[in-house]
């Protein structure tokens, strides 16, 4: 079974307006709200692309309830550990002629609820997909991926991280399956800019050299970059079309990789043709994409 | 039994920044969401100071189910119509420097839905208080509160509007037992700026002589006047107070007086009195005020 794990799912509340005027009254002319949080959308688009998967995480209230409700509309299994108090954030996403997003805070997740995601992880078997995917609300640890696989580490699983910074660089160690900076992410754990391919994969290589078995660079417009557990380094480019909601298309990625690797039986090049096939599809529409949407960009 | 009804009910969510970004990511330090809507506000307020009431109008989805469970928690009675598509809306108010309104749409009404609250209407007896409140969704005539008052004409209840324009206007000739423009709203009706008390007071003047039983305007930090059934006007500073949140205050107000008024038996001066210290008490704090925090006020 693939898993994925949401620290702090939330509802993604996007509202379409005209024009938007701070300190005033605004009015949408369109406005929908769906279940967001890194985990969630690659276990949607896991299952879009035919792959059972189930979502784990942290969920809490009203909006938790609902968040469940969309993803098991989606077709994904799902096993939250529902938090006693609080409420599930909804994030909002204005856009007019920008775009401005305000995200919220979420619920505080105690000791006893991660005991409760560790019991649930310790259900695990050999041959099992784990990914954990975005940040860890305040108040946990930033070693709490490290941790996760610390003690899962006497079994095959192999474990996708998707974070950032010191998230990101405390899993090294444990040697995840693949990892997925972006270019930004990838300059941030540097403390540097980029100005060639070369500068990529040379950070790439280092972050290899910590353990990273796969890693993935997803750069927007200018497509992707895999080095791979080989040492080969893979570049893809990105196919044409209009970026119209970029939210979600990293996470996307993740998920076309993982289906491409999967169905491929190990297959690299295919692997990251999936992925960013996958992360272009979900950029070039209003949400998260169907098979047939990433297969027509293939 | 008081009914109050929201055509177009909300959740309110109220996301706290230290600083807004316009076309950036913001990350609130404070949030959370309550029910909202004008006549649910006024049932909540009604409710704090002890009176019985039950909330109708028009909800849907989640977002209309955490509504009926609010308006319960605080010890109202509902009979919301469930509307069979769509989600009530969730209204965000970003607090940082200023003060950011983003207003939604809300689900589509039908007409079958409307048959419904008349029905519920059609069950209103003598000596029941109807207070309609709040816009009326696009799709809607806005003679639908005087299509409501039609209705009930042959029975002895006692209806409060509080609503704007043609909706307010379209109401007078049925004779509601009050109205509450703000001075501004007021202002719009006669498409002109007032300089002086008296010239609001002519204005409420000619509503009367249209129909409007009783007349109370609020204007903001400079109190109310009411211009009573008995011709006779009354005005009322506010209190000394630092303003908090204005959103639901014209319906505290509302409900205040409703509430001196059956408290009094009919006393307007204690009517008005009870009305501005519910409307500055609601204004002062957080939230909708409780009954002691008004009649500290009083």
């Amino acid at each position: 079974m693939i898993y994925t794990v949401t620290f702090n799912p939330s509802l993604d509340y996007i509202m379409r307006l005209h024009t938007f005027q701070p300190n005033g009254v605004n009015r949408t002319y369109d406005d929908f709200i769906v279940a967001g949080g890194k985990g969630i959308n690659v276990s949607i688009v896991l299952r879009h692309l035919g792959h059972d998967n189930t979502a784990l995480g942290f969920i809490a209230g009203f909006t938790g309830d609902e968040i469940i409700r969309q993803v098991k509309q989606e077709g994904c299994k799902e096993a939250f550990v529902r938090l006693k108090t609080g409420t599930s954030r909804i994030n909002v996403k204005l856009k007019s002629q920008g775009e401005t997003e305000i995200n919220a805070q979420g619920p505080t997740i105690t000791e006893e609820d991660v005991a409760t995601l560790y019991q649930q992880l310790d259900s695990l078997v050999d041959g099992d997909i784990l990914i954990l995917s975005g940040s860890i609300p305040k108040g946990l640890p930033n070693t709490m991926y490290r941790q996760i696989m610390e003690r899962l580490q006497t079994r095959k699983i192999q474990i996708i991280v998707d974070a950032t910074q010191d998230l990101l660089m405390n899993v090294l160690a444990y040697k995840p399956f693949l990892i997925k900076p972006n270019h930004h992410e990838l300059e941030s754990v540097f403390n540097t800019t980029f100005e060639t391919e070369e500068d990529i994969i040379k950070a790439a290589r280092q972050l290899q050299a910590k353990g990273a078995r796969n890693v993935l660079v997803s750069r927007a417009g200018d497509g992707a970059i895999l080095l791979d557990e080989h040492g080969q380094v893979r570049t893809k480019k990105v196919p044409q079309g209009t970026l119209v909601n970029s939210v979600g298309s990293g996470d996307s990625m993740v998920a076309g990789f993982l289906a491409g690797y999967l169905e491929s039986k190990g297959d690299y090049d295919k692997a990251l043709a999936m992925g960013v096939a996958a992360g272009s599809a979900s950029a070039f529409q209003e949400w998260l994409a169907n098979r047939a949407d990433i297969e027509a960009l293939l």
